[in-house]
């Protein structure tokens, strides 16, 4: 049995020392530090660890960490939508994206060719930019092969940039393959349409891809998952997992209700009915925003790693 | 100025008076009024009408009321998620869901062989039987066509069903098309890998199908989204009017926050800085359960619509 | 065991069959469904019936259905808070709720004189007419009796009131007490206030009224809790039939969530913890926006209670 | 203009570096920041803090914590509910409350004598001991004084006390005035309650202590709030200040929604309206758990308070 603790501040305290401290405190920071502890468990576990976030965490300043996180071993697989890959390539080729306001004027961001994503604003200039960009790399790609995956669309991508903060980037020099079961829902879709256009026989091909996530891990192999947010990203790799005999671990982390049933709100404990997670502390849920949630129990956990020299 | 007005009961009150009285108590009820006014005047207006759903919904009732609507010419477009067709065929072959328990022992029914998706459980043997129903389905398909699209292959699923409340079913009846970005995403996603390990020249093409969202609209035509829940559904939708000029009407109902700056809560407040949206009044959220406020705003609709002769 | 049935709309579907249907439909639709269950349960059983609610839906329309409630018998005690108390007595004095905007500019609306309370709006010299109407009510209730609890103050305020669509006139017509344990907490405890300055020997007795919602039912008696929102409302008449043997029915309704451990999002799962509810028939939380649910579900619970003429 | 930088691990990170880079993040992680600088300004400012809280956050860790942000001189004022201070007290004399599960059988919780509050538990005989504890407290009261006000209650009481770790025993020692105005609204109202059965001269005034937090400002002074969680503290601590001429600053931290206009959802936007803040810089919202953003950010607080000798 364990006991509410007091918090208190000590001066110079440490991120590493918050997470334990909030272990004690009660409510979400009970599950945020169980959450550390899951994730420190997957991993000297050996488990193959399935990353999954959203479009909008690109957008935001996650991005590098995530990239980080790819360098450091911590994900062996990552799904995601294609929102968040155009991003990646945007800010690899310098783009910046503005910290706004919630409470903007969205009639006049519009009318100055801004877009709001919560916060955060994207010039209409970035996706010009995405727009030159792009096409050569889809040539490329056709030039070489005409049926592609889009794991292996965005490891050619991956390959080409040159910027350590990026995710396509030090996920293709790590090999860690990334899947995004709806590769044409954005920009990216409209790029691949044009070409097709002029190139009939260029095929995309995400049957393919399934096979791929299918055998990215194995019945006999332990396998854990960080899910943040919802979205199709965090339900395709509780499929793949399921497939190959469920997960052994989960940490999701959202805002999203259970109480409508949806797959973004879905907490680890609907995950057991599924065969996916077997034990309760090896299934946790954090709910609140990824942008604070994530950073502090990821840093939490790259502390003990490094403490115990796994990374 | 409107002004609040006390809410009355009048014995056997209709759905529809219901409806016009929320309109004035204040809060979501106020949005909820909004939302039947703005799809009224988006149909009256020949607005092509693209509506979205998670899958769910489909899980739930909804399903039939959503083969309803599409009999009754209410939407033109539907953009949704694999699984929810899974389950829209599981039930036109006789599936049955139950009604269970948000807080049921998960650990219990994964050994009993249920799933739960919310507070409705779905058991393995209708996923067993929808093995069985696939494979030839699939295999018709491509005996007929190599090279076929998502949209192509639900027209084809929902012509060989014989079930009125189908969506398929009526969706392919009434030539409105089903676009499903993602459609590896669930059980279909491995039946198609499946299929495809033996028939190496069966692809799915879902690049074309952007083609054919694009083209399911154009800059001349008003368009309207009614968007239920958030996913890529949602973003599919939006994405393929904005490429098309933008909407001029928009409807989302969602549980989702929009502090996160996720799709999934995004407003259609922030919808009018993409250019999607262009007037505060055709542009309304509403915060809350879909398996409650959409038949409450929809039934609204359909009555004052019956009344005017427009269905 | 219960299954899962396809909504369908029938041209001049009323209130009371669309509740039905829901009852099948899933997510919050079914918890709805059984809220209204609960509560006719409680009424047929001869429960004494606590009703709570937060001041903003008393500065929503729900404030005349409050009184149509009262009136119909449904509530045999009320706890509040008093914000909402000092708008129903506005109310009651001719004074008009604006119905208007979410996203109005909070700036724009303080130069204007006009306070927001989500998306209504309430007039600064609504709040001054208060003042003129409640200074002397004060004074008559002081001319009588120098120690007063709340719930005697609402009393007397009620029966000078002219109003059949006013909570506190038919609460006092109908012997209603209303509780509200925290009197000063708004413009009425400034004049409260304003008044002990001139009359040191006026008191308001709020242990007193301790006594008499402790004493407004028995360990004997069945209890049902209606509980709309959360704050000390929903707390306080939790505790009062906690010290007598606990709740026998209970309905939640809240947009709040229950991961922080807050009142205001327990649900009342965990009032069973608390040894207030012991049956898990008995004990429903329907989660969403009170100005629709709390509708839906009453409304319909008064159609049964019609028809069996208990009502 | 700012704009999105990827945050980054660095060994050895502390609290405050994290918060700096949560800053340049996006979503709620900025308004992290924001209200981290905010809290700093209005410290600076001379200003007069106001800080409000749930009784749940003291059955949590943070009791401590903010024990120890009145021995620094944070706040001037606390406004709470009485639920906190009943459990301040047992905690004071050697009470624990257990980590426990936020899936826990309830029923089985009851027949233990386990009590509830999200992921914490609270034995029966916390409750029992804390009658043994409270009886002679009044008693010693009401030997010095008749009629007193809650506030003046919560001093004595303090003054008692020999914890460190004691919001009350701070509170007392620092002069920082304890406002609860639904002082009955607990354990606490059935002791004075029984109490005054016996001596019916006992009065608590609570009219008297609306007079009391008047003044514990005024219309020259600064004034901020720094609001956690909503209910009744949040509403009155507002309500004093505005009749004192308003906010100068505003913090609010909460999980609720401002979609239905509940006083525990309303964001520092809508506050605006009410004449309350002026500067949007100077209003900062919130969104999530309070057990970890409250942490998060007043460490960084004070560690720059700090840095700057004012702590």
């Amino acid at each position: 049995m364990e006991f509410v603790k007091d918090l208190k501040w000590k001066e110079g305290m440490d991120v590493n020392e918050l997470v334990s401290s909030l272990g004690k405190v009660g409510f979400q920071s009970v599950e945020l530090k169980k959450a550390q502890e899951n994730i420190i468990k997957m991993k000297k576990d050996g488990a193959k660890i399935y990353l999954t976030f959203t479009s909008n965490m690109v957008t935001s300043g996650l991005r590098g960490f995530f990239a980080q996180l790819i360098k450091l071993g911590i994900p062996d697989v990552i799904v995601t939508t294609v929102g968040g890959m155009e991003e990646d390539i945007m800010k690899a080729y310098g783009e910046e994206f503005v910290i706004g306001d919630f409470q903007a004027n969205d009639v006049e961001l519009y009318e100055k060719g801004v877009n709001r994503v919560g916060n955060l604003f994207i010039r209409n200039e970035s996706y010009s930019k995405f727009e030159d960009l792009v096409s050569p790399i889809i040539k490329g790609i056709y030039s070489k092969k005409k049926r592609v995956t889009p794991s292996e669309i965005f490891k050619e991508i991956g390959l080409g940039l040159k910027d350590e903060d990026s995710i396509l980037y030090q996920a293709a020099k790590n090999n860690v393959p990334i899947f995004c079961p709806a590769i044409t829902d954005g920009a990216f879709g409209f790029h691949l349409f044009m070409f097709q256009q002029n190139n009939k026989d260029f095929i995309v091909d995400v049957v393919k891809d399934f096979q791929n996530i299918l055998f990215s891990t194995s019945q006999d192999e332990k396998k854990g998952l960080i899910s943040l947010g919802g979205s199709i990203s965090k339900h395709h790799a509780i499929l793949a997992c399921l497939l190959n005999g469920g997960l052994d671990y989960a940490v999701y982390m959202t805002t999203a209700r259970h109480t409508s049933g949806s797959m973004s709100g879905a907490t680890t404990n609907e995950a057991k009915s599924w065969g996916k997670v077997k034990d309760d502390s090896d299934a946790i849920t954090v709910i609140g925003d990824v942008s604070i949630n994530f950073p502090l129990v990821m840093i939490s956990v790259l502390e003990e790693l490094k403490k115990d020299e796994i990374i």
